[in-house]
């Protein structure tokens, strides 16, 4: 796992191969032998698992349970509601069989033909088909409702053009998948998922979103109605970051899941659902990482503080960690993670250069000239800073440094994108604009069609209709390429 | 998901049939649409999660990672280690297309010929093959070594004869797959990783575990040795709860996985592999839960402690909250789990049965009579006892409850196994043995030819070589079938 420092590519030389060496570099993830499928490497893991604990935190905190439900969807529950097989059933993983055999000519082993399956099944791409028919059992009445579940899952769709974390085959994610005995309690439902998923970016990704309401022509396929929250990285490209729908009665009714509301009426059961994924990981590395590697936000990162010390020989290396072991365990007790790395086989500039690479929010040197003078340096990630500070109080010092990255590259990536919107006007701008990068603000006829022609003609799609608005935003205008009335302004981009 | 509390049938009457109707009556788990596959229901899933929260922290200490695997396998993987074929790949799922089309005749979708996978794929039934084709690129010198990685993850075994938790097509599992540069440390890694499953199963799920290792027959395909945790259930019946595995260099010779060692030497890397798998969920089941529903052991129960009232009136009921409110934030600051249940849509006779059902360890109420005498009543799941409690310091009567519940059914179960562990000299003792269930110690030449041919006569299986044995156990003596030395006694029973 020797980590190759130099030779990362600048953003503004080549932004989507800066990432993708990042990806790799920084210990996150690799592609597999398995065409289209990553292998999330223990760092990067770490920071997925510290994404899912607090998601899975603040899912429950709203009264989500978690459940799990089969890999495996038999085909024709795919094309029971017919808009999501639209959308969805295609590029999917088929299983046609269930035992191989030994090759007759002692190569390998073979498919037994002998074992096909009366009904291919399909690796899910997403739970709704299996999750409804199973719902069918759990409910009869309005006593039984809302069903509020969740699942932290693998899922798979064959994508022909994958990159590490944006678009791979298969990839992990969360999918709440609820039910209700009410129009209104689900779109609340779908409503507050958004918002979590908001303020998770935010406050935890540190990745300022614009929350909005997709057009019906980027609806998932079965939807009434999607909400998003949309990024938008340095490269002026917008990330789709997560998405909660609310389906109406069309599963419901795929799956014939009636109940007998209060009245003693059938009807059937209103539904939703809301997903992020490992994606998120993309939106993160995107918004805050530089030239040198990682920018990880303190609440996210699995090495919060690294501590390195620099040292002539055995007698000031003894010192300097007797000294460190009790910040070292003031820093654990305070909830900080921090690693002590005085390994002796590497060079100190080699580890600045790793942690730098690694994202590490914080990072302490202790020298020679430090234990004379009872100091630390402390270098910020975010802003590459260097200060000699006190060793006395370095426990408070860091805590609250670590409080102001986190505040930090949230504001830089919110001012990054304030300056990145720009309203437009006529589609002769627009082109112009929309070259630049960035989220353009500009009015739409409300038809697919002119839809489709901008996404054509300029690779821009409707992000969405977001709920925060200015009044000029919302004062109805004219489509700046038919002409014809808008309501108001919609939110484009290129988009990942 | 209305509750069936009648009709449990009898442990006595009929064994299997109890274990089916509980997991389904007690909300834990259900069949899927798709065969053999199970939906984990949100009340057992929430047992789970305490399971693999703790365990991940166990492996966490011992200075484990986690990271992700690829789902699919490449066929050709599976026969590169010709062991490992022989046991593992022939039951599998094969995934043999990427994509479906619309069927011409309108009637849904069909695989789309076109789309056939020029090498099949597999979905994991365990994942040596495809990390070991990672670890390749991880390794280079004894530097990089060792690498301690586990991962948590569905799997898949096409099994003919499924039961809940105990044996399905898909299940939930983690892999510890480890890497080293010697042997001396890749044996003490398995062995440090049996010990920890044995803490957990003894400490948090309350089943006593005989540790020990498997015979060459009863080894993983591709391993070395097999080291396991045996557990013995209420119907004499062993479940073999754990394994892990000395993997020797097969992994490593088979994906061409070398080092540099410290003297500048080539060599391949040795290996461990280990895991448990939601058929702990069947063993929890089995060991503790009693012909009124479930036992759960209070450090994996979702729901340490409910509280029921009892009231004729809105003023009583009133009253009853006021007094429950307090103690049930007591209980949360204490950190221990607790539900009042006021809903007045179900009768408390109801509820008691529910929660006995469902395995609640400690249950109290609070009725008219209480509020007077300022008391409640506590009635302790394992052994359905009641006592009436002073109001005033009910947390720390609780508290000590709890743990005294939990050291209860742990030595119930001991003693359970100790009555029913025999040592049998002759083979015509073992048969009659056999029959009663439990296990059996007796001498065995170590051959396969005699271990297989008890198997088929009694069908009981070698357990292990337990570690932990008497003096007399240890002491050489003769084969009860062949009267061929015999160097120790060894452990037998029938098993799931």
């Amino acid at each position: 796992m020797a980590v190759e420092l130099k030779g990362l590519t600048k953003r503004s030389e080549n932004y989507s191969q800066w990432y993708n060496e990042l990806v790799v570099k920084a210990d996150l993830a690799e592609q597999s032998a398995v065409r289209g499928c990553m292998v999330i490497k223990p760092y990067g893991y770490a920071i997925w698992e510290k994404m899912q604990a607090q998601l899975d935190k603040m899912f429950k905190e709203t009264g989500h349970v978690n459940a799990y439900f089969p890999l495996l969807i038999p085909k024709s529950y795919l094309s029971r509601e017919a808009e999501h097989v639209e959308g969805f059933a295609k590029e999917c993983a088929v299983v046609t069989h269930y035992r191989l055999k030994n090759a007759p000519d002692g190569s390998g082993v073979t498919v037994d033909p002998a074992a096909r399956l009366e009904e291919e099944l399909i690796i899910r791409p997403t739970s709704e088909t299996i999750i409804w028919s199973t719902y069918k059992n759990w409910i009869n009445s309005y006593r039984d409702l809302p069903i509020l579940c969740n699942q932290w899952a693998n899922v798979m769709r064959w994508e022909m053009r994958t990159r590490l974390f944006l678009r791979t085959a298969e990839f992990l994610w969360q999918e709440g998948h609820t039910a209700h005995a009410t129009r209104e309690e689900a779109e609340a439902e779908a409503r507050q998922m958004l918002r979590v998923y908001a303020e998770f970016a935010e406050n935890y990704m540190a990745v300022p979103v614009v929350k909005g309401v997709k057009s019906a022509n980027e609806r998932f396929a079965g939807a009434l109605d999607t909400y998003t929250i949309e990024g938008l990285m340095q490269d002026g490209k917008a990330l789709q970051c997560g998405t909660s729908h609310f389906l109406g009665q069309n599963f419901a009714k795929a799956f014939n899941v009636q109940f007998v509301d209060k009245n003693n009426k059938l009807d059937y059961v209103w539904a939703t659902s809301w997903g992020v994924s490992t994606r998120l990981m993309g939106a993160l590395i995107m918004t805050h990482s530089d030239d040198n590697g990682l920018v990880l936000p303190p609440a996210l990162a699995p090495i919060q503080v690294v501590i390195v010390p620099i040292y002539k020989n055995d007698e000031q290396l003894a010192k300097i960690n007797e000294k460190v072991d009790g910040i070292v365990a003031n820093f654990k007790a305070m909830g900080i993670s921090v690693k002590y790395d005085n390994a002796d086989n590497k060079r100190p500039g080699f580890k600045f250069a790793d942690y730098e690479l690694k994202g590490v929010p914080v990072r302490l040197v202790m020298g020679a000239r430090d234990l004379e003078n009872n100091t630390l340096e402390v270098m910020r990630r975010d802003t590459l800073e260097k200060q000699t500070v006190s060793f006395d109080g370095i426990e408070e010092y860091v805590k609250n440094l670590l409080d102001e990255i986190q505040a930090n590259i949230y504001q830089k990536a919110l001012n990054y994108r304030l300056e990145n919107t720009r309203k437009v006007d006529t589609y002769e701008e627009f082109k112009e604009e929309i070259e630049k990068g960035g989220f353009i603000l500009a009015h739409w006829d409300g038809t697919t069609e002119t839809e489709e022609r901008i996404k054509e003609e300029t690779k821009a799609t409707i992000r969405c209709l977001p709920y925060d608005a200015d009044e000029e935003s919302l004062t109805p205008g004219v489509d700046m390429v038919t002409g014809k009335p808008s309501a108001r302004r919609v939110l484009f981009a290129r988009a990942y």
